[in-house]
């Protein structure tokens, strides 16, 4: 991709700015496709793909026959804004913290705002079941005792190949480590390129799963602004990544499309210049794109893996938001650290169960997997958008709340000093779940946020979760 | 179990020592129960249990209404000899040779004598295939969204406790950990109670595999001389656990029950002992018992685990052995270590695919998990019989042999300074693999040593290979 392709995003940016001012208000028809390619000397492709862009970002929505229109409740709550975070890493001591929290996410009749999990009613997994008797039955080589030295199944190997073609692939299949989940293939990638002792960059605010991979394995988290809008802060990266720094910066952890908790997805500009930039500083680039095929808008995101030219980027994934995450099976694609994560493997865990992976392999072959997503992607949407709504609604003046780009949780900052790790507490002895605001960051950032779980149609017993919470917040 | 339990053990070994200087010589009887007991004053089932132990050693063999006789075959070749080793633990630089070595195993048409892996042909294949459809079938709720939070399905779970009571068990539920194999439950006990620079006390020689865990988690090994006919030296293990010892023991990693490459069986008396001492030194035991069920005697050897009181032994153990690698499911009995070994566990890779858990569940439960180990168990015996036979025919005057107590490995002293890194590189040319000694020590020990697979039936080709291998020995 050229410099020149990036035209759209500068228009994006524009329209973006105009409607987030007003001076294009909720409803409003946008000049139409021609006339903006003869306003603005561009050509009518890339006039589409800058209206796409503002589809995927949720600012308007397209109507057949008639053109793009703002959408209407786009604008109406205020976002979070970047937080300052400390200029040092800091040593983690957040594990025990984020066990006691989760906890509450098993526990019976809970209203499950915590976790990030998907209802059960929309995954596919009676197709998944027919395909573990089928697979089974038809290929009998899978149990030999020889397999099991096999760490990737071709089948599977495949179809991630493939699939890699729709986002700027394709992958090379001698990158492939296919393993248990994506925290096991993260947990391989930052025991393949660091020691106890190192450095590594996270988003602020950022996964608390990762915060808790980096504590288990000695590392220290240096936390970068992120922008609920634009995500990580790229002058910020460069900045910490500079020679002569306290505590090197010795791998990037992140997630490019949409984010968690904040949903973003980074514009291609920002994914081209992150990728440049470690590149350049010889600071591996471990990229989590879990939620990168559960995009809002039309077109699949491209991960920041899709601008590495030099195998600088390790890309992993799993199934468990879009397919179930009782499948376990992820994968990494690990560029140029392919063999060590190979080896990591090999003694972490050793393969992945080889039936697994070929039930996986079929599933995504037939197709059912993309129709199950289009319908999840819907259905993720639907329900991000009922719980920014009832956010608003039931919860304190002032609240501001993310506008997710993918993914299937919201990210909300309350006003004042409400401190959410006591409204928790409040909350779980009314048996409703959520995740608190410094699970997220290092430093014990974030007190006054919270994240919501949007995984689950919406019901009135998670309306009147959101409602209690609400009440309890303010 | 108290001391006066072991005076079987006391009468075993005097027997033993009388087979080794052949004043009991081959297919000679021994007395009988009754006279034994009235002789050395010891009840009948005292008695009893010292023939079954020297059964177990492969010693003796019992006949039918008959009483018991000197095995044929069992003193004919000389044992090797257990060595000095290292007084300081080492750091560890193996792994790359590991890697290199095991390449050879994936070769086509290779004579399989290297990695320690059973013929297809003798495990239950197409039984597991069939439950993996039935489970998929009947069990629609193990792939339900919130469904992964279970670490441990119910249903293995019981079938783990249950198959402990056959070794002085029972496990308790809380301290297992489902795991996707041993290698896996080792690494995650390493994990829990090591960090980098820690030393801990393996077996010399001992398997590679742990040796390469070490490696890649920065860990120091300390050699205990093992010796051949009785395994880990307690008195070794004793003084290299005293406090003020420079490099202070953090774990102890081993296999009590047909160790690898050793194929010993460590007496009850020394596992009651080495439990004692470790706990007294507050050194925790990782025992790998992945042999454990592949004992060739008739009574199930208990683990070190047996013998614990304290909760200060990890039991690991899997299925790979007995019925196939490829099914990826072991599991951890942690002990006081169980709630960290869990949380690394989740960060590690998260649960274990809850159909695979339930298909080995319904698999130990129905008894065909028991009926194919008897088998097993029988092939597995007659296998390593055949290549010491084949050893001693084709290998040069001199090599000394293991008598494997069980699993599935034999182990040579080759004499004078064979080279047997250099016999690997000559045998790999002519498509024979086999382990070199060097890879069971991190100090180098046994350059003049090797390992050999016995899992497989025995077939001119396999015979054709030791042939070759033994004239290029020599």
């Amino acid at each position: 991709m050229d410099t020149r392709s990036l035209r759209y995003e500068t228009l994006a940016d524009e329209f973006a700015g105009l409607i987030d001012r007003r001076v294009l208000g909720p409803g409003e028809r946008l000049p139409s496709v021609r006339r903006l390619a003869q306003e603005k000397r561009l050509s009518v492709s890339t006039v589409l793909q800058a209206l796409r862009t503002l589809e995927d970002r949720g600012l308007v929505e397209a109507r057949p026959q008639s053109g793009f229109y703002v959408r209407r409740r786009a604008p109406a709550r205020a976002e979070p804004e970047p937080r300052r975070t400390p200029a040092r890493p800091v040593r983690l001591d957040i594990s025990q913290r984020i066990v006691n929290v989760l906890q509450l996410n098993a526990r019976a009749g809970i209203v499950p705002l915590g976790a990030a999990l998907p209802d059960t009613a929309l995954l596919p997994i009676a197709a998944i079941r027919r395909l573990y008797a089928s697979v089974a039955r038809r290929q009998p080589d899978l149990l030999r005792s020889e397999s099991h030295c096999n760490m990737n199944e071709p089948a599977l190997l495949r179809q991630l190949l493939r699939r890699s073609l729709a986002w700027g692939g394709p992958l090379e299949a001698e990158e492939i480590v296919v393993t248990n989940s994506c925290t096991e293939a993260m947990f391989l990638c930052l025991r393949a390129v660091t020691k106890p002792g190192d450095t590594v960059a996270v988003e602020s605010p950022g996964y608390y799963l990762m915060l808790q991979l980096l504590e288990s394995l000695g590392l220290k988290a240096l936390e970068i602004p992120t922008d609920p809008r634009r995500g990580i802060s790229i002058d910020a990266l460069d900045l910490a990544t500079r020679d002569g720094r306290e505590g090197k910066v010795k791998a990037c952890l992140l997630v490019a499309n949409a984010s968690n908790p904040l949903g973003t997805i980074l514009s291609d500009t920002d994914k081209k210049r992150l990728a440049r930039l470690l590149e350049s500083r010889g600071v591996p680039l471990i990229e989590d794109d879990i939620y990168g095929d559960l995009q809002f808008g039309e077109r699949r995101p491209w991960p920041v893996k899709a601008f590495d030219r030099g195998g600088n980027v390790m890309l992993c994934a799993s199934f468990s938001k879009s397919i179930t995450p009782a499948l376990r099976c992820g994968y990494v694609a690990a560029g140029r650290f392919a063999t060590e994560v190979m080896r990591q493997k090999t003694l972490a865990s050793g393969a992945t169960n080889p039936i697994t992976q070929n039930v996986l392999a079929r599933f995504l072959e037939s197709g059912a997997y993309d129709r199950n997503l289009r319908a999840l992607r819907r259905a993720y949407r639907e329900q991000v958008e009922r719980m920014s709504d009832a956010v608003s609604r039931h919860f304190p003046e002032g609240t501001r709340i993310t506008r997710p780009q993918g993914g299937l949780v919201l990210w909300l900052e309350l006003p004042g000093q409400t401190d959410t790790s006591a409204l928790f507490d409040r909350a779980a002895e009314e048996n409703i779940a959520f995740v608190p605001g410094d699970l997220f960051s290092p430093s014990g950032l974030y007190r006054n946020c919270l994240r919501l779980n949007c995984g689950n149609p919406w019901t009135p017993a998670i309306e009147a979760g959101v409602r209690r919470l609400g009440e309890l917040a303010s």
